[in-house]
Protein backbone atom coordinates (compact mmCIF):
# COMPACT_ATOMS: atom_id res chain seq x y z
CA UNK A 1 0.00 0.00 0.00
CA UNK A 2 2.80 2.73 0.73
CA UNK A 3 3.97 1.34 -2.53
CA UNK A 4 1.45 2.16 -4.17
CA UNK A 5 0.57 5.38 -2.52
CA UNK A 6 5.11 6.41 -3.20
CA UNK A 7 4.28 5.43 -7.10
CA UNK A 8 0.87 7.66 -7.79
CA UNK A 9 0.40 10.99 -6.55
CA UNK A 10 -3.19 11.38 -5.30
CA UNK A 11 -3.65 14.14 -8.17
CA UNK A 12 -1.59 12.06 -11.02
CA UNK A 13 -4.58 9.65 -11.62
CA UNK A 14 -8.17 9.41 -12.38
CA UNK A 15 -9.94 8.77 -9.14
CA UNK A 16 -11.98 6.32 -9.67
CA UNK A 17 -15.90 6.28 -8.12
CA UNK A 18 -18.25 3.42 -7.54
CA UNK A 19 -21.28 5.22 -7.42
CA UNK A 20 -24.79 3.45 -6.03
CA UNK A 21 -27.85 5.62 -6.34
CA UNK A 22 -28.60 9.27 -5.57
CA UNK A 23 -27.22 12.44 -5.46
CA UNK A 24 -24.00 11.85 -3.90
CA UNK A 25 -22.12 9.95 -6.59
CA UNK A 26 -22.37 13.28 -8.75
CA UNK A 27 -21.91 15.67 -6.25
CA UNK A 28 -18.26 14.36 -5.47
CA UNK A 29 -17.54 13.80 -9.13
CA UNK A 30 -18.06 17.86 -9.44
CA UNK A 31 -16.39 18.33 -6.48
CA UNK A 32 -13.04 16.42 -7.06
CA UNK A 33 -12.92 17.45 -11.02
CA UNK A 34 -13.51 21.61 -9.44
CA UNK A 35 -10.40 20.45 -7.56
CA UNK A 36 -8.77 19.87 -11.04
CA UNK A 37 -8.91 16.28 -10.46
CA UNK A 38 -10.03 13.91 -13.57
CA UNK A 39 -12.49 11.21 -12.65
CA UNK A 40 -13.81 7.87 -13.88
CA UNK A 41 -17.09 6.86 -12.71
CA UNK A 42 -18.28 3.06 -12.53
CA UNK A 43 -22.09 3.17 -12.10
CA UNK A 44 -23.56 0.25 -10.29
CA UNK A 45 -26.45 -1.03 -12.23
CA UNK A 46 -29.36 -0.68 -11.00
CA UNK A 47 -29.00 1.56 -8.34
CA UNK A 48 -26.82 4.68 -9.97
CA UNK A 49 -28.52 7.72 -11.71
CA UNK A 50 -28.06 7.35 -15.69
CA UNK A 51 -28.73 11.19 -16.30
CA UNK A 52 -25.96 11.95 -12.91
CA UNK A 53 -23.20 10.49 -14.55
CA UNK A 54 -23.57 10.83 -18.30
CA UNK A 55 -21.64 14.33 -17.91
CA UNK A 56 -18.64 11.86 -16.92
CA UNK A 57 -16.14 8.98 -18.30
CA UNK A 58 -18.07 6.23 -16.78
CA UNK A 59 -18.69 2.72 -17.53
CA UNK A 60 -21.68 0.43 -15.90
CA UNK A 61 -20.89 -2.54 -13.38
CA UNK A 62 -22.83 -5.13 -11.78
CA UNK A 63 -22.07 -5.95 -8.29
CA UNK A 64 -21.52 -8.97 -8.99
CA UNK A 65 -18.49 -8.42 -11.53
CA UNK A 66 -16.82 -5.62 -9.09
CA UNK A 67 -13.31 -7.52 -9.13
CA UNK A 68 -13.92 -7.59 -12.62
CA UNK A 69 -14.14 -4.22 -12.20
CA UNK A 70 -11.08 -3.36 -9.72
CA UNK A 71 -8.57 -4.45 -13.05
CA UNK A 72 -10.62 -2.46 -15.38
CA UNK A 73 -10.06 0.56 -12.99
CA UNK A 74 -6.17 -0.10 -13.10
CA UNK A 75 -6.57 -0.47 -16.89
CA UNK A 76 -7.88 2.96 -16.50
CA UNK A 77 -5.13 4.23 -14.95
CA UNK A 78 -6.84 4.77 -11.73
CA UNK A 79 -5.18 4.39 -8.48
CA UNK A 80 -7.66 5.37 -5.81
CA UNK A 81 -11.06 4.01 -5.37
CA UNK A 82 -13.93 5.61 -3.98
CA UNK A 83 -17.61 4.15 -2.75
CA UNK A 84 -19.98 6.63 -2.70
CA UNK A 85 -24.42 6.31 -3.06
CA UNK A 86 -26.50 4.28 -1.88
CA UNK A 87 -26.93 0.89 -1.96
CA UNK A 88 -29.11 -0.84 -0.29
CA UNK A 89 -26.73 -2.41 2.86
CA UNK A 90 -27.78 -5.77 2.93
CA UNK A 91 -27.63 -5.91 -1.04
CA UNK A 92 -23.80 -5.73 -0.12
CA UNK A 93 -23.98 -9.23 1.06
CA UNK A 94 -24.35 -10.00 -2.84
CA UNK A 95 -21.08 -9.55 -3.07
CA UNK A 96 -20.82 -13.46 -2.02
CA UNK A 97 -21.44 -14.07 -5.50
CA UNK A 98 -18.44 -12.39 -6.91
CA UNK A 99 -14.85 -12.85 -4.94
CA UNK A 100 -16.21 -16.52 -5.54
CA UNK A 101 -12.20 -17.88 -5.64
CA UNK A 102 -11.36 -20.50 -2.59
CA UNK A 103 -8.81 -18.25 -1.34
CA UNK A 104 -11.52 -15.63 -0.68
CA UNK A 105 -14.18 -17.59 0.56
CA UNK A 106 -12.95 -18.04 4.28
CA UNK A 107 -12.21 -14.25 4.42
CA UNK A 108 -15.79 -13.62 2.60
CA UNK A 109 -17.83 -16.35 5.13
CA UNK A 110 -16.00 -14.25 8.37
CA UNK A 111 -16.83 -10.88 6.51
CA UNK A 112 -20.77 -11.90 7.23
CA UNK A 113 -20.33 -12.90 10.50
CA UNK A 114 -19.65 -9.75 12.20
CA UNK A 115 -22.46 -7.05 10.89
CA UNK A 116 -21.57 -4.37 8.31
CA UNK A 117 -18.35 -3.09 9.57
CA UNK A 118 -16.54 -5.87 9.58
CA UNK A 119 -18.04 -6.81 6.05
CA UNK A 120 -16.79 -3.17 4.58
CA UNK A 121 -13.65 -3.38 6.52
CA UNK A 122 -12.65 -7.05 4.74
CA UNK A 123 -14.09 -5.62 1.08
CA UNK A 124 -11.61 -2.41 1.84
CA UNK A 125 -8.70 -5.30 2.26
CA UNK A 126 -9.39 -6.60 -0.27
CA UNK A 127 -9.72 -3.78 -2.89
CA UNK A 128 -6.19 -2.68 -1.49
CA UNK A 129 -5.15 -6.04 -2.57
CA UNK A 130 -5.48 -5.70 -5.95
CA UNK A 131 -3.60 -3.54 -5.87
CA UNK A 132 -5.87 -0.02 -5.43
CA UNK A 133 -6.28 2.47 -2.31
CA UNK A 134 -10.04 2.80 -1.03
CA UNK A 135 -10.27 6.82 -0.44
CA UNK A 136 -13.31 8.97 1.85
CA UNK A 137 -15.57 10.60 -0.26
CA UNK A 138 -14.71 13.21 2.39
CA UNK A 139 -11.37 12.89 1.70
CA UNK A 140 -11.92 13.69 -1.76
CA UNK A 141 -14.33 16.19 -1.60
CA UNK A 142 -14.41 17.62 1.59
CA UNK A 143 -17.34 19.97 0.88
CA UNK A 144 -19.96 17.46 0.84
CA UNK A 145 -18.87 17.14 4.54
CA UNK A 146 -21.48 18.73 7.32
CA UNK A 147 -19.97 21.71 9.02
CA UNK A 148 -19.88 22.87 12.86
CA UNK A 149 -22.58 25.63 14.15
CA UNK A 150 -26.04 26.34 14.08
CA UNK A 151 -26.03 26.28 10.40
CA UNK A 152 -29.78 28.05 9.51
CA UNK A 153 -31.93 30.26 10.69
CA UNK A 154 -33.69 28.23 13.71
CA UNK A 155 -31.26 27.68 16.73
CA UNK A 156 -31.54 25.15 18.93
CA UNK A 157 -33.15 25.48 22.99
CA UNK A 158 -31.32 25.02 25.94
CA UNK A 159 -33.44 21.65 26.09
CA UNK A 160 -33.04 20.73 22.32
CA UNK A 161 -29.42 20.86 23.32
CA UNK A 162 -29.70 18.36 26.00
CA UNK A 163 -31.28 16.07 24.01
CA UNK A 164 -28.27 16.44 21.12
CA UNK A 165 -25.88 15.68 23.80
CA UNK A 166 -27.86 12.79 25.10
CA UNK A 167 -28.48 11.44 21.76
CA UNK A 168 -24.62 11.41 20.02
CA UNK A 169 -24.14 9.70 24.08
CA UNK A 170 -26.41 6.94 22.80
CA UNK A 171 -24.95 6.56 19.44
CA UNK A 172 -20.96 6.53 21.23
CA UNK A 173 -22.34 4.11 23.58
CA UNK A 174 -24.41 1.55 20.76
CA UNK A 175 -21.91 1.95 18.63
CA UNK A 176 -19.51 -1.48 19.59
CA UNK A 177 -22.62 -3.23 18.43
CA UNK A 178 -22.42 -1.90 15.14
CA UNK A 179 -25.54 0.00 15.19
CA UNK A 180 -27.19 3.13 15.52
CA UNK A 181 -25.81 6.09 13.60
CA UNK A 182 -29.50 7.41 14.01
CA UNK A 183 -31.75 8.03 17.07
CA UNK A 184 -34.62 10.33 18.38
CA UNK A 185 -34.58 12.03 21.58
CA UNK A 186 -37.41 14.26 22.75
CA UNK A 187 -37.19 16.11 25.87
CA UNK A 188 -35.06 13.13 27.43
CA UNK A 189 -36.64 10.74 26.78
CA UNK A 190 -35.17 7.95 23.64
CA UNK A 191 -38.06 7.52 21.35
CA UNK A 192 -36.06 5.50 18.57
CA UNK A 193 -32.68 3.63 18.10
CA UNK A 194 -32.10 2.87 14.14
CA UNK A 195 -30.58 -0.32 13.39
CA UNK A 196 -31.09 -2.60 10.18
CA UNK A 197 -34.90 -0.23 9.07
CA UNK A 198 -32.69 3.23 8.10
CA UNK A 199 -32.98 6.43 9.18
CA UNK A 200 -36.67 7.24 7.26
CA UNK A 201 -38.34 4.35 8.63
CA UNK A 202 -37.02 5.21 12.16
CA UNK A 203 -38.53 8.64 11.43
CA UNK A 204 -41.93 7.67 10.32
CA UNK A 205 -42.03 5.23 12.82
CA UNK A 206 -41.94 8.31 15.55
CA UNK A 207 -44.39 9.85 13.34
CA UNK A 208 -46.54 7.04 13.67
CA UNK A 209 -46.30 7.04 17.73
CA UNK A 210 -47.20 10.89 17.61
CA UNK A 211 -50.51 10.34 15.16
CA UNK A 212 -51.28 6.77 17.51
CA UNK A 213 -51.52 9.17 21.00
CA UNK A 214 -48.18 6.99 22.23
CA UNK A 215 -45.94 9.61 22.39
CA UNK A 216 -47.34 12.28 24.47
CA UNK A 217 -44.43 14.90 23.95
CA UNK A 218 -45.32 17.79 22.72
CA UNK A 219 -45.00 18.51 18.44
CA UNK A 220 -42.25 20.16 18.22
CA UNK A 221 -40.14 19.02 20.61
CA UNK A 222 -37.14 16.17 19.98
CA UNK A 223 -34.39 15.86 17.60
CA UNK A 224 -32.97 13.37 14.77
CA UNK A 225 -29.46 13.04 15.82
CA UNK A 226 -26.39 11.46 13.83
CA UNK A 227 -23.05 11.07 13.57
CA UNK A 228 -20.84 7.83 12.56
CA UNK A 229 -20.46 4.73 14.74
CA UNK A 230 -17.12 5.24 16.63
CA UNK A 231 -14.74 2.69 14.90
CA UNK A 232 -16.56 3.18 11.96
CA UNK A 233 -14.39 2.61 8.26
CA UNK A 234 -15.09 6.36 7.40
CA UNK A 235 -14.42 5.57 4.07
CA UNK A 236 -17.09 3.71 3.29
CA UNK A 237 -20.57 4.65 4.91
CA UNK A 238 -20.78 7.79 6.51
CA UNK A 239 -24.23 9.10 7.92
CA UNK A 240 -25.88 10.92 4.58
CA UNK A 241 -29.03 13.74 4.91
CA UNK A 242 -30.62 15.87 2.66
CA UNK A 243 -33.77 17.63 1.85
CA UNK A 244 -36.07 14.29 2.41
CA UNK A 245 -34.78 14.01 5.91
CA UNK A 246 -35.74 17.34 6.27
CA UNK A 247 -39.53 16.19 5.43
CA UNK A 248 -39.66 13.19 7.49
CA UNK A 249 -38.31 14.76 10.38
CA UNK A 250 -40.69 17.82 10.30
CA UNK A 251 -43.62 15.02 10.21
CA UNK A 252 -42.27 13.27 13.09
CA UNK A 253 -42.84 16.45 14.56
CA UNK A 254 -39.09 17.17 15.92
CA UNK A 255 -38.08 20.90 16.43
CA UNK A 256 -34.47 19.77 14.27
CA UNK A 257 -31.58 17.99 13.55
CA UNK A 258 -28.02 17.16 14.68
CA UNK A 259 -25.52 15.47 13.19
CA UNK A 260 -21.83 15.38 14.07
CA UNK A 261 -19.57 17.90 12.31
CA UNK A 262 -17.63 16.41 9.66
CA UNK A 263 -19.43 13.26 10.72
CA UNK A 264 -21.87 13.52 7.98
CA UNK A 265 -22.09 13.88 4.59
CA UNK A 266 -24.90 16.29 2.85
CA UNK A 267 -24.61 16.48 -1.13
CA UNK A 268 -26.20 20.38 -1.27
CA UNK A 269 -25.62 22.04 1.75
CA UNK A 270 -27.31 25.38 1.30
CA UNK A 271 -30.36 23.53 -0.08
CA UNK A 272 -30.31 21.57 2.76
CA UNK A 273 -30.31 24.71 5.18
CA UNK A 274 -32.77 26.18 2.93
CA UNK A 275 -35.06 23.07 3.18
CA UNK A 276 -34.63 23.30 7.13
CA UNK A 277 -35.20 26.94 6.98
CA UNK A 278 -38.36 26.82 5.37
CA UNK A 279 -39.47 24.20 7.44
CA UNK A 280 -38.77 25.68 10.84
CA UNK A 281 -36.57 23.07 12.02
CA UNK A 282 -32.66 23.44 13.22
CA UNK A 283 -29.73 21.89 11.76
CA UNK A 284 -26.66 21.69 13.94
CA UNK A 285 -23.11 20.18 13.39
CA UNK A 286 -22.28 19.14 16.51
CA UNK A 287 -19.07 18.50 17.85
CA UNK A 288 -17.59 16.08 18.72
CA UNK A 289 -14.17 14.82 20.48
CA UNK A 290 -14.52 11.54 19.33
CA UNK A 291 -11.54 10.41 17.22
CA UNK A 292 -12.09 8.57 13.61
CA UNK A 293 -10.60 5.38 12.61
CA UNK A 294 -8.84 6.03 9.50
CA UNK A 295 -6.88 5.05 5.99
CA UNK B 1 -41.38 2.40 55.66
CA UNK B 2 -39.76 -0.08 57.48
CA UNK B 3 -42.22 1.32 60.43
CA UNK B 4 -44.81 0.48 58.31
CA UNK B 5 -43.25 -2.80 57.20
CA UNK B 6 -43.14 -3.89 61.00
CA UNK B 7 -46.99 -2.66 61.44
CA UNK B 8 -48.71 -5.44 59.06
CA UNK B 9 -46.90 -8.82 58.17
CA UNK B 10 -47.27 -9.25 54.06
CA UNK B 11 -49.67 -11.81 54.85
CA UNK B 12 -52.26 -10.51 57.46
CA UNK B 13 -53.60 -7.10 55.25
CA UNK B 14 -55.27 -7.82 52.17
CA UNK B 15 -52.71 -7.17 49.17
CA UNK B 16 -53.98 -3.95 46.89
CA UNK B 17 -53.49 -5.12 43.16
CA UNK B 18 -53.83 -2.02 40.80
CA UNK B 19 -55.06 -3.83 37.41
CA UNK B 20 -53.89 -2.12 34.15
CA UNK B 21 -55.51 -4.57 30.53
CA UNK B 22 -54.57 -8.00 29.85
CA UNK B 23 -54.03 -11.56 31.74
CA UNK B 24 -51.49 -10.76 34.14
CA UNK B 25 -53.94 -8.90 36.86
CA UNK B 26 -55.78 -12.10 37.31
CA UNK B 27 -53.07 -14.25 36.41
CA UNK B 28 -51.15 -12.58 39.67
CA UNK B 29 -54.88 -12.52 41.83
CA UNK B 30 -54.82 -16.17 41.72
CA UNK B 31 -51.85 -17.27 42.49
CA UNK B 32 -51.58 -14.68 45.67
CA UNK B 33 -54.63 -15.99 46.78
CA UNK B 34 -53.17 -19.84 46.05
CA UNK B 35 -51.12 -18.79 48.80
CA UNK B 36 -53.46 -18.04 51.11
CA UNK B 37 -53.38 -14.15 50.98
CA UNK B 38 -56.66 -12.04 50.60
CA UNK B 39 -56.41 -9.73 47.81
CA UNK B 40 -58.47 -6.46 46.72
CA UNK B 41 -58.44 -5.10 43.35
CA UNK B 42 -58.32 -1.94 41.77
CA UNK B 43 -58.82 -2.36 38.83
CA UNK B 44 -58.27 1.03 36.55
CA UNK B 45 -61.39 1.95 34.19
CA UNK B 46 -60.64 2.10 30.38
CA UNK B 47 -57.79 -0.70 30.90
CA UNK B 48 -59.10 -3.59 33.20
CA UNK B 49 -60.63 -7.00 32.19
CA UNK B 50 -64.34 -6.32 34.17
CA UNK B 51 -64.89 -10.15 33.81
CA UNK B 52 -61.11 -11.17 34.76
CA UNK B 53 -61.81 -9.00 38.37
CA UNK B 54 -65.35 -9.86 38.43
CA UNK B 55 -63.89 -12.75 41.07
CA UNK B 56 -62.53 -10.66 43.29
CA UNK B 57 -63.27 -7.90 45.59
CA UNK B 58 -62.65 -5.23 43.83
CA UNK B 59 -63.14 -0.87 42.85
CA UNK B 60 -63.15 0.49 40.07
CA UNK B 61 -60.52 3.41 40.32
CA UNK B 62 -59.59 6.07 37.17
CA UNK B 63 -55.93 7.13 36.34
CA UNK B 64 -57.02 10.75 37.33
CA UNK B 65 -58.09 9.62 40.61
CA UNK B 66 -55.47 7.67 41.80
CA UNK B 67 -54.71 9.63 44.90
CA UNK B 68 -58.14 9.20 46.31
CA UNK B 69 -57.67 5.21 45.81
CA UNK B 70 -54.34 5.61 47.89
CA UNK B 71 -56.41 6.25 50.47
CA UNK B 72 -59.75 4.26 50.04
CA UNK B 73 -56.68 1.30 49.60
CA UNK B 74 -56.12 2.17 53.68
CA UNK B 75 -59.57 2.27 54.59
CA UNK B 76 -59.91 -1.54 53.53
CA UNK B 77 -56.79 -2.68 55.50
CA UNK B 78 -54.19 -3.02 52.60
CA UNK B 79 -50.85 -2.23 53.31
CA UNK B 80 -48.92 -3.54 50.26
CA UNK B 81 -49.67 -2.36 46.55
CA UNK B 82 -48.81 -4.12 43.58
CA UNK B 83 -49.09 -2.41 40.44
CA UNK B 84 -49.51 -4.76 37.12
CA UNK B 85 -51.00 -4.97 33.84
CA UNK B 86 -50.80 -3.29 30.47
CA UNK B 87 -51.10 0.62 31.15
CA UNK B 88 -49.90 2.40 27.36
CA UNK B 89 -46.64 3.88 28.95
CA UNK B 90 -47.38 7.42 27.83
CA UNK B 91 -51.17 7.41 29.24
CA UNK B 92 -49.17 6.88 32.99
CA UNK B 93 -48.11 10.97 32.15
CA UNK B 94 -51.57 11.84 32.79
CA UNK B 95 -51.03 11.04 36.51
CA UNK B 96 -50.15 15.08 36.17
CA UNK B 97 -54.02 15.47 36.25
CA UNK B 98 -53.85 13.71 39.55
CA UNK B 99 -51.72 14.53 42.06
CA UNK B 100 -51.90 18.13 41.44
CA UNK B 101 -50.91 19.88 45.09
CA UNK B 102 -48.76 22.49 44.86
CA UNK B 103 -46.46 20.41 47.01
CA UNK B 104 -46.15 17.76 44.61
CA UNK B 105 -45.72 19.35 41.49
CA UNK B 106 -41.95 20.45 41.54
CA UNK B 107 -41.15 16.60 41.98
CA UNK B 108 -44.05 15.53 39.37
CA UNK B 109 -42.38 18.03 37.00
CA UNK B 110 -38.64 16.45 37.86
CA UNK B 111 -40.00 12.84 37.11
CA UNK B 112 -41.09 13.63 33.63
CA UNK B 113 -37.50 15.30 32.67
CA UNK B 114 -35.97 11.82 32.85
CA UNK B 115 -37.75 9.10 31.09
CA UNK B 116 -39.93 5.90 32.53
CA UNK B 117 -37.79 5.38 34.89
CA UNK B 118 -37.65 8.70 36.97
CA UNK B 119 -41.43 8.65 36.74
CA UNK B 120 -42.26 5.60 37.97
CA UNK B 121 -39.44 5.80 40.72
CA UNK B 122 -40.76 9.05 42.08
CA UNK B 123 -44.21 7.59 41.82
CA UNK B 124 -43.38 4.76 43.95
CA UNK B 125 -41.93 7.18 46.68
CA UNK B 126 -45.42 9.52 46.28
CA UNK B 127 -46.98 5.83 47.34
CA UNK B 128 -45.24 5.44 50.23
CA UNK B 129 -45.42 8.56 51.70
CA UNK B 130 -49.41 7.62 51.64
CA UNK B 131 -47.97 4.78 53.88
CA UNK B 132 -48.41 1.77 51.69
CA UNK B 133 -45.63 -0.44 50.14
CA UNK B 134 -44.78 -0.80 46.96
CA UNK B 135 -44.29 -4.24 46.04
CA UNK B 136 -43.42 -6.14 43.12
CA UNK B 137 -45.90 -8.49 41.18
CA UNK B 138 -42.66 -11.12 41.04
CA UNK B 139 -42.42 -10.64 45.05
CA UNK B 140 -45.70 -11.40 45.83
CA UNK B 141 -46.39 -14.19 42.60
CA UNK B 142 -43.19 -15.63 41.95
CA UNK B 143 -45.12 -18.50 39.59
CA UNK B 144 -45.11 -15.50 37.06
CA UNK B 145 -41.52 -15.74 36.49
CA UNK B 146 -39.80 -17.17 33.69
CA UNK B 147 -37.36 -19.81 34.97
CA UNK B 148 -34.18 -20.46 33.75
CA UNK B 149 -33.34 -22.78 31.09
CA UNK B 150 -34.60 -24.22 28.03
CA UNK B 151 -38.14 -24.39 28.81
CA UNK B 152 -39.54 -26.09 25.49
CA UNK B 153 -38.93 -29.16 23.17
CA UNK B 154 -36.14 -26.74 21.05
CA UNK B 155 -33.27 -25.85 22.05
CA UNK B 156 -31.10 -23.21 21.03
CA UNK B 157 -28.45 -23.50 18.84
CA UNK B 158 -24.30 -22.17 19.27
CA UNK B 159 -25.19 -19.78 16.81
CA UNK B 160 -28.50 -18.42 18.69
CA UNK B 161 -26.39 -18.94 22.03
CA UNK B 162 -24.03 -16.52 20.48
CA UNK B 163 -27.02 -14.23 19.47
CA UNK B 164 -28.47 -14.32 22.75
CA UNK B 165 -25.39 -13.04 24.56
CA UNK B 166 -24.54 -10.17 22.34
CA UNK B 167 -28.96 -9.27 22.80
CA UNK B 168 -28.12 -9.80 27.01
CA UNK B 169 -25.48 -7.91 26.36
CA UNK B 170 -26.62 -4.85 24.51
CA UNK B 171 -29.64 -4.15 26.67
CA UNK B 172 -27.23 -4.41 29.54
CA UNK B 173 -25.43 -1.22 27.72
CA UNK B 174 -28.29 1.03 26.51
CA UNK B 175 -30.28 0.68 30.11
CA UNK B 176 -28.77 3.72 31.26
CA UNK B 177 -30.44 5.13 28.12
CA UNK B 178 -33.71 4.12 30.06
CA UNK B 179 -34.35 2.29 26.56
CA UNK B 180 -34.31 -1.43 25.73
CA UNK B 181 -36.06 -4.10 27.09
CA UNK B 182 -35.82 -5.73 23.96
CA UNK B 183 -33.95 -6.26 20.48
CA UNK B 184 -33.18 -8.49 17.85
CA UNK B 185 -30.21 -10.21 17.13
CA UNK B 186 -29.80 -12.73 13.88
CA UNK B 187 -26.20 -14.24 13.14
CA UNK B 188 -24.55 -11.22 15.71
CA UNK B 189 -26.46 -8.88 13.19
CA UNK B 190 -28.66 -6.54 15.57
CA UNK B 191 -31.67 -5.84 13.46
CA UNK B 192 -33.95 -3.47 15.77
CA UNK B 193 -33.83 -2.16 19.12
CA UNK B 194 -37.09 -1.40 21.06
CA UNK B 195 -37.73 2.11 22.43
CA UNK B 196 -40.73 4.01 22.38
CA UNK B 197 -42.59 1.82 20.61
CA UNK B 198 -42.98 -1.55 21.79
CA UNK B 199 -42.02 -5.40 21.53
CA UNK B 200 -44.56 -5.95 18.97
CA UNK B 201 -44.26 -3.34 16.78
CA UNK B 202 -40.31 -3.81 16.75
CA UNK B 203 -41.08 -7.49 15.96
CA UNK B 204 -43.40 -6.44 13.18
CA UNK B 205 -40.83 -3.89 11.78
CA UNK B 206 -37.86 -7.09 11.52
CA UNK B 207 -41.22 -8.91 9.51
CA UNK B 208 -41.60 -5.95 7.10
CA UNK B 209 -37.63 -5.81 6.52
CA UNK B 210 -37.81 -9.41 5.71
CA UNK B 211 -40.04 -9.61 3.22
CA UNK B 212 -38.79 -6.18 1.61
CA UNK B 213 -35.72 -8.21 0.73
CA UNK B 214 -33.87 -5.56 3.30
CA UNK B 215 -32.84 -8.31 5.33
CA UNK B 216 -31.08 -11.29 3.84
CA UNK B 217 -30.16 -13.26 6.73
CA UNK B 218 -32.56 -16.73 6.47
CA UNK B 219 -35.75 -17.29 7.80
CA UNK B 220 -35.39 -18.96 10.90
CA UNK B 221 -32.15 -17.43 12.20
CA UNK B 222 -32.02 -14.47 14.88
CA UNK B 223 -33.72 -13.86 18.47
CA UNK B 224 -35.77 -11.94 20.56
CA UNK B 225 -33.58 -11.30 23.72
CA UNK B 226 -36.09 -9.54 26.59
CA UNK B 227 -34.69 -8.32 30.09
CA UNK B 228 -34.98 -5.52 32.60
CA UNK B 229 -33.03 -2.69 32.06
CA UNK B 230 -30.41 -2.62 34.14
CA UNK B 231 -31.04 -0.36 37.63
CA UNK B 232 -35.32 -0.61 36.49
CA UNK B 233 -37.66 -0.95 39.42
CA UNK B 234 -39.10 -4.07 39.38
CA UNK B 235 -41.95 -3.26 41.25
CA UNK B 236 -43.42 -1.64 38.21
CA UNK B 237 -42.29 -2.90 34.94
CA UNK B 238 -41.04 -6.10 33.92
CA UNK B 239 -40.76 -7.03 30.74
CA UNK B 240 -43.49 -9.90 29.71
CA UNK B 241 -43.80 -12.18 27.16
CA UNK B 242 -46.83 -14.26 26.33
CA UNK B 243 -48.52 -16.75 23.21
CA UNK B 244 -49.20 -13.11 21.60
CA UNK B 245 -45.22 -13.01 21.19
CA UNK B 246 -45.08 -16.05 19.90
CA UNK B 247 -47.39 -15.21 16.57
CA UNK B 248 -45.06 -11.91 16.20
CA UNK B 249 -41.90 -13.98 16.40
CA UNK B 250 -42.47 -16.78 14.31
CA UNK B 251 -43.98 -14.18 11.52
CA UNK B 252 -40.45 -12.27 11.61
CA UNK B 253 -38.94 -15.31 11.01
CA UNK B 254 -36.68 -16.30 13.94
CA UNK B 255 -35.51 -19.19 15.82
CA UNK B 256 -36.84 -18.27 19.14
CA UNK B 257 -37.20 -15.90 22.59
CA UNK B 258 -34.63 -15.76 25.41
CA UNK B 259 -35.57 -13.70 28.03
CA UNK B 260 -33.76 -12.69 31.47
CA UNK B 261 -34.25 -15.85 34.02
CA UNK B 262 -36.41 -14.22 36.29
CA UNK B 263 -36.20 -10.89 34.56
CA UNK B 264 -39.27 -10.86 32.45
CA UNK B 265 -42.96 -12.47 33.70
CA UNK B 266 -45.40 -14.14 31.88
CA UNK B 267 -49.14 -15.21 32.45
CA UNK B 268 -49.58 -18.39 32.10
CA UNK B 269 -46.13 -20.42 31.42
CA UNK B 270 -47.44 -23.60 30.44
CA UNK B 271 -49.38 -22.06 27.48
CA UNK B 272 -46.16 -20.36 26.66
CA UNK B 273 -44.44 -23.20 26.28
CA UNK B 274 -47.21 -25.26 24.08
CA UNK B 275 -47.53 -22.06 21.95
CA UNK B 276 -43.49 -22.15 21.31
CA UNK B 277 -42.87 -25.88 20.55
CA UNK B 278 -46.35 -25.31 18.30
CA UNK B 279 -44.29 -22.88 16.26
CA UNK B 280 -40.90 -24.53 16.56
CA UNK B 281 -39.46 -21.93 18.58
CA UNK B 282 -37.21 -22.31 21.43
CA UNK B 283 -37.76 -20.23 24.84
CA UNK B 284 -34.91 -20.21 27.19
CA UNK B 285 -34.56 -18.00 30.27
CA UNK B 286 -31.06 -17.00 30.28
CA UNK B 287 -28.96 -16.63 33.40
CA UNK B 288 -27.77 -13.44 34.31
CA UNK B 289 -25.42 -12.10 36.82
CA UNK B 290 -26.72 -8.67 36.89
CA UNK B 291 -28.49 -7.53 39.83
CA UNK B 292 -31.65 -5.57 40.07
CA UNK B 293 -32.17 -2.80 41.82
CA UNK B 294 -34.87 -1.96 44.63
CA UNK B 295 -36.40 -3.64 47.78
Amino acid sequence: MSEIAAQASPSSSPLAIVCGGGQFPSAVAYAVTRRGRRVFLFPIRGWADPEAVARFPHEWVSLGQLAASLRRMRAEGCRDIVFIGNVLRPTLWQLRLDFKTLRLLPRIMQAFKGGDDHLLTNVARMIEEQGLRLVGAHEVAPDILVPAGTLGRVAPSERDEADIARGLSLIATIGSFDIGQAVVVADNYVLAVEAAEGTDAMLARVAALRREGRVRIPNGVGVLVKGPKPGQDRRFDLPSIGPRTVEAVAAAGLAGIAVEAAGAITADLQRMIRAADTAGLFLVGAPSSRRERGP
